[in-house]
């Protein structure tokens, strides 16, 4: 269960695959090193918990539905930034709270609703305080996306 | 760490302490057996890990705020039977829908917003199953219950 | 209307099969025995009223939708453990809100929107407190769907 | 528990009691006689099945907060018309939407949270349909309620 | 523009004619006299004002989404009972709460979101005060709505 | 009821002043002339269209809580603008939803909840597009809400 | 980036194009000179600060889903009057609280979800204070709604 | 304008300081350079725009409640990680959505509403992966939390 990645992209459950290649397509457009794998903070709690302790990761990214609790359990076992998913279902509003109402001391940085997109941006925007490199490519996939909508 | 006692109280912070009362206080009003902890999911998740664990109670009862994730962790480690209150605060739609939408095969009993007496009352019920004189006395808190009400 | 299982599991209206099935599979799985029934705490008072008093379940399940009153009106006349499963709709904070608010004395424990399988092992999982066997099988249970998640 | 009046005002609970009053203030005012008493849809189930049969009340109002099940369970044995007013608390969505949305065929005539007067003067609207003094005193109610806003 | 029904059945738009099916299905079915137009509260103001000063109904129903005006509008020029049925859309609580929240003295009964059914069955009970061959009517469609249950 | 101004300010209640004074506080800031009453859409609509199809204002605004039809009932009869501010209570999704989800072809310009400023200065910027001197006024106005932001 | 016509619709994004036909539409039956172009508050701010600056528009409408800054950020470069229009989405509540809860100073004038006809009309309404024919043309649009409604 | 700090900690309006109080504690608490400005979205766009563009905080904080544009704005125009903090009001709802809910592309790491320790947490922990010690007070910061909750 060694992971040599960057980014660590956690799913809460299969189900969730579609929002999960939404991150882990814009880590590749921008270069980002990232491993996948599903892992429950409820179905099995020990699997997550030792994936999260022996990855290398920088930084991780929870992706959940529902109560949504699966960022939240790996924060309380990381000092790394984590970046939660809220992904939607019949209510959408468990999965937005459920990771955003995370209690003092214990951040989980969420994004919007199956917003996979956005968790890869940041995950790379936090990456390139230290990565020049990566920082370029942000401005460059920044710039591509700014002519796309002026193309419009 | 180790407990004796039929049912243990679970409270995710200090400022939960309000809502733990109302549960001890029907609990010790029903004659059943109980400890009552602080821990946290995120703060302190092993030490919830290993109370849970080396715990012989038979009910678990979770009390948290927020995304309230605390009773669905405890679900996670134990087959035994959890019921969650939620806390409320400045949205309690967060506390409510984050214990409640659990994932299928990790079910949290959720009772109302700060409502500790039924979740002390639904843990008695379950114990009662097999313990008749714990019937008898939810009978008899029951109509009590029944007669302050129509005194009204 | 004598009914000689561990639970009885109510539905509010024929619509509500769906849900229904996914709580009996699951009690199939765990091997508990059940009974299902359809009653109304609004169109058949009586029914329901009859159906509960004279049943010797254990667990009492109630499935509906709107305002979703059946298990706490299965609550009132039962000192046993009675298990909610608000049914979605068009507005489904209706059937959460209506069926975990209630009031003090009087719970239903109340599991996620259409969540019929959690019903039926939160059901399990309070039998087994004195089913030795069954808590066996909740654990085999536990662990495939473990296995199941990893294998994702 | 025979009572003699054209309206039965329900409060689910003592703690109602300033709602209530806001329905029987406009009643007295509307002239219509009516009675008032506790009686919880999960806390005195008979009570309340008992009290609605034998009352010769022609207009059943109930008022009740949280799940607010209680009009509903009125207006399962009866086919007199029921008004029902939900009562604030932390929620406030929970009472509402668990009074409006009944099951089709057992309709509650819900009004605005905490409106008792608009619970008094619907009961009189009602009833004015066969009492054209009423129907005249509730012209002059709304004559006065348009002069007083006029003289803002 | 004059009618002689006893319920005036308005919608706000051709667009809730499926509700408004509803609720005449259902007060043909108790033998109910009725006549159904559009006026809308926004569109239509003088018509709509004109159609309920001169009709002889003795209940009005409106049938409305969105801010769903229409029946606070008749409510405010008429002391006759007038029912609310609230119509789904993107959003559902801008017409339930837009019904239901109306200021003091001026009532509106609001039934649930598209119960058109309830709307009906609610005019029904209300004739049927004066009306005991209604009642008999209403008692029947009961019975017969218990037996249809019953048999699921 | 003849006015000579150019914004009619109405409020549903006299509850509303506390907003209606926000309104006309930045109102006389801007030297826009006003006349300020109250008029209910329910308790007093025909003074309402009186007051309204009388006026000689070029902008209309309607401050009401709960369901909030102030707005939409002047928006009925005028083709002025009319904005709308919607006032807190209980539950302030039913003031804001009220006010906002308007049928097709009446609109209601709606500002924040108890924003009363932004209705008054919304009112400005639409009379400003042809009094060169009010542009002047609100540019100031701008500027000097620019600097006390920056001098924090 | 010149342009000569009196609204400016700014879609936020591509996908808000059948929210800005409405608008078009109406405003093209109205007569109204517009121009349409897509420029995003968060991934073209530069572009749409410089078209909102350099537009001789006099009224400005903007389009946009999620949390929907559009409106608001051409609210606070101009001190014309800015329409916003919600899109629909997922939430929906995202987008209505998004555009209408904005901070004192700086209105945005909110229309209801996906209502781009409201929009259009109301922009028309605003620049009909000084333009006599537009006017007319409002009413006449405004009797022909009324018929189309009134032939239902 | 020029900051040389690490974190530029940026709030709406002046009465969002407890929050940026709760912000600067925690990073004073664990060793983070920082500046506090006030700066709006709306009200002061062109000085946002500037103290961004020229500050060398390598992570951006925004505090804003109602519409909550304010760390949208900043992640508009920096490739930085942006932290958001919905403040709460009178909707809550509106604060928190309007900040996650961001368009793909520009993503706001959104903390829970009002809590500002755990933007300040959040900004460490991305801080801490090129800043060892900053790393290891982060670890002994989380382990005086652990024993604060475990000592309860």
């Amino acid at each position: 269960m060694i992971m040599a990645a960057s980014v660590l992209v956690i799913m809460g459950s299969k189900s969730d695959a579609p929002v999960g290649e939404k991150v882990t397509k814009i880590l590749d457009r921008l270069g980002v090193k990232h491993e996948k794998i599903v892992a429950s903070a409820h179905r099995t709690p020990e699997y997550l918990r030792e994936a999260v302790l022996e990855s290398d990761a920088e930084v991780f990214i929870g992706i959940a539905g529902l109560a949504a609790a699966l960022p939240g359990a790996v924060a309380a076992i990381t000092i790394k930034p984590v970046i939660g998913v809220p992904v939607s279902g019949k209510m959408n509003l468990d999965s937005v709270l459920g990771m955003v109402q995370m209690p003092p001391g214990i951040p989980v940085a969420t994004v919007g609703l199956d917003n996979g997109e956005n968790a890869g941006v940041l995950a790379a925007e936090i990456l390139a305080l230290k990565d020049p490199d990566l920082a370029k490519r942000l401005e460059a996939y920044r710039e591509e996306r700014r002519k796309a909508a002026l193309s419009g």
